[in-house]
């Protein structure tokens, strides 16, 4: 299955395209989407919609998976981040792929296998993982294939309890 | 001019387009899009924003109204509204239409005259600006209808200042 991990920001929105079995995941691609913080918002979203729209049609993944969104860290950043957010689920009903959430924790959990593990330790096992010899230098792409692998470890337990 | 007010909301959408000329205005639609609770987010920014295309192409506004969001009431609606506000921004956007940003203080001021109105003042005083005979049965639509009437008496100042 080919999934794309979005990791949403404002200002950078990192992606992550992975193929994987479930347990051996090979990386397709991955960078970041950057905005100008001095562009108003809608011009921002307009910018990572153009962007997100072309990444789908050109890698085609049968899934997608986004963090969910907390308030924890900044009130004021987490609306801003969820007008993203928004316009990266639009985009992912419009081409039909099927669109999965996880946690931080979860996405942690399933990547280092410990839910309060650093930035660079994710960086680190998502290399090991895909087998990249070195972290990748963006951690926004870093993060969203992070997301792309814990969705790649967790769908064929989805399928199974789907089936059931 | 012609003016959408949108008034976002994950489970009801009002919008109201008017044509102004600063002072006097005339209602040319009025209406709610409305999503299911039980439909995930993703299905519901598709519904929304499917219905606000159509909208922006059928009459085809100068310039798009929306309130700005606050966390005041609740912080997880504030969430979920911010998705779908994502999604109006970036429809306005797309379809090149100026977009102007208000308070809900600022909108009933406009309307009412007064920022601390009531719910059902806003309506009253949105079927008088608008000759309507009656309010709207809408409340969103009525809501809608106030921002773009705020916007209208703005516009004016705004362009003023644009060219100063």
């Amino acid at each position: 299955m080919r999934v794309l991990g979005i990791d949403c920001g404002t200002e950078r929105t990192g992606y992550g395209v992975i193929d994987s079995d479930g347990r051996a995941h090979r990386m397709v691609a991955a960078g970041c989407i950057r905005s100008s913080a001095r562009d108003p918002l809608e011009r921002r979203l307009l910018n990572i919609a153009g962007a997100l729209r072309n990444l789908i049609a050109e890698y085609r993944p049968d899934s997608a998976a986004v963090e969910e969104v907390f308030f924890a860290v900044n009130a004021k950043s987490a609306l801003k981040l969820s007008h993203v957010r928004g316009v990266a689920l639009l985009l992912i009903a419009e081409a039909s792929v099927d669109l999965a959430e996880y946690s931080p924790l979860e996405v942690k959990m399933s990547v280092v296998g410990y839910g309060r593990a650093e930035k660079s330790q994710v960086q680190q096992m998502v290399a090991s993982l895909l087998r990249l010899g070195q972290p990748l230098v963006s951690e926004d792409a870093s993060d969203a294939l992070a997301i792309a692998i814990c969705h790649a470890t967790h769908a064929p337990f989805l399928a199974l309890e789907a089936r059931a």
